[in-house]
């Protein structure tokens, strides 16, 4: 969980309670990284990993000019400016690098397949690397590239999907379950599956599946060492949200949230990541600023009425209370 | 599933491996649907159901109209014409009266929450009635409308989708995991859980995940016992077929089937059944007929591939291969 929900002591809490916790190296400089693995290293010990976010292709820049022009109206109301729409690599290059100097017990990758090389160089320090996977032709890529296991994530999975493409095809839609069923068919890697698991019967299904481990995100968004910003956090329990949907209004890419007036205004976002997500930044953060939840990106999988205001240790325990029974 | 793959042979043959078969009463007149009756009772004793199609309101006929002009060049390639786009109720009441007076042993409806009177006139007769539910919120009221079980039906699922209501809203894309756990969240009604079930593996998971029993639709179209048509047949294995979409263009309703030219052609249909259905039915005929794959509707699931070319009762056997086991 990138942009705020993941804390070191979010990570490290998950660790002491059995689980693997996942820092996010996504939006951070390589220092702002490379202080959180420290952060966390003695407390989590063996039990966290990390997850890098692939580089993606430039979109058109007129595309993403004319889709920036229509969010105007939602910087005024908020007094603030919309950021420049640019394009990164979110440092791919030199995460990699620190993270085959400064190697740690799991890397997974998202938005993509990173090149053989680089799954072959991070397995030469030790380290294991996951690959996400939101299709069977994408579990047949990710198992070429030498991945040590896949993140099968289903749409029920909350904030952004994994796709490799960011673009509209069909056949991105998998249900966890069959998704389960049919990267099983095309490859025999150990699958970690994500998407809409929010209790102790969704984990033991995954598992009953066919997954040897599940991942929660939403689950933990509520738990008092998340940083989950406070309006984000009430939005989670406001019976004003009751449904969630995808959207590319924040980010240009698609990611499953609450759904709130943004995203039924700018349902016509094209795919242009990381270019819209630096645009809505500012924007963004005035909502947040502001407790503007109909402006705020508010990130959530499909059974986000599971998750609990409890500490992640107690999270850890509910969801794996059926397991081994 | 209605539409020809079902037969008695294969409500029969699922019946005496230990299943409960569903005879889909949608298309057919009262008397088609007492004929099946009449064919199964003898040899599926207890073990069937009819499956009845929640009439629908009426469309726009300018909308119907407008999107049926743009079918003609499909129709004249196939040499047909295409059919009147009328309004029908399926012949609900009197499939209901019919029932009533020759009670069979579980009534499903699908397409919407049948009134609260027609539930407990079932009942009464001695029939319990599950309902098809996409939805928490369509739980809560098929609860208010007094079922006794729920038709939990994940995006997974192939054809048509239950969803009460055929307009666009968000909420409509629920994994069959997550739904599992909010319709448990929100009502204790016994849930069936449908889509994408193809092996034992996704059967044990819906179990875990609080299902009571899967229902399975895809797993059984190729077997020997079903009807589903030959080319229709071909195509779950055709490698040309790779994915399943969603899908209007050929009935007004969403539906999942393959996504094949006539989908990607139509991707503009309007929400218009059974208007649309109706219209198209002759050049799906024709299609039929000809083997042009390309303009049939080819319903599946997204577990398509575990379809496998073996009796009914060895399906059954598979898909309940880990059960109490």
């Amino acid at each position: 969980m990138g942009g705020g929900p993941t804390t070191a002591d979010l990570v490290v809490a998950v660790a002491q309670a059995g689980g693997l916790g996942f820092l996010a190296a996504g939006y951070k400089s390589v220092e702002a990284m490379s202080a959180e693995i420290a952060n966390v290293r003695e407390g989590a010990g063996a039990g966290f990993g990390v997850n890098v976010f692939v580089p993606q292709p430039r979109a058109d820049p007129v595309v993403v000019e004319q889709y920036v022009e229509t969010l105007a109206a939602d910087a005024a109301r908020l007094d603030t400016r919309l950021g420049e729409a640019s394009w990164d690599d979110d440092s791919f290059d030199a995460k990699v690098e620190y993270l085959l100097a400064d190697p740690v017990p799991i890397v997974s990758f998202t938005f993509g397949c990173p090149d053989r090389d680089v799954v072959e160089a991070l397995q030469h320090v030790g380290t294991p690397v996951a690959i996400t996977v939101t299709s069977p032709s994408e579990a047949v890529i990710a198992a070429a590239a030498g991945a040590d296991c896949l993140c099968v994530q289903g749409t029920e999975a909350g904030a952004h999907q994994g796709t490799f493409v960011n673009a509209d095809a069909p056949g991105q839609d998998f249900g966890l379950l069959a998704l389960l069923s049919e990267v099983s068919r095309v490859c025999d890697l150990p699958m970690i599956a994500a998407g809409g698991i929010g209790g102790p019967r969704g984990m033991d299904a995954v598992l009953a599946a066919g997954a040897v481990v599940a991942q929660a995100g939403t689950a933990f968004l509520r738990c008092p060492e998340s940083g989950t910003n406070p309006t984000y956090r009430a939005a989670l329990t406001d019976p004003r949200y009751t449904v969630t949907a995808m959207t590319r209004a924040f980010s240009g890419r698609r990611a499953r949230g609450l759904l709130n007036q943004f995203m039924v205004d700018h349902a016509d976002a094209p795919a242009a990541y990381p270019e819209i997500n630096n645009a809505t930044r500012p924007l963004r953060a005035a909502a947040a600023a502001e407790g503007d939840a109909d402006r705020m990106s508010l990130w959530a999988g499909q059974a986000f009425r599971s998750a609990v205001d409890r500490p992640a240790g107690e999270v850890v325990e509910l969801l794996t209370r059926g397991v081994h029974s």
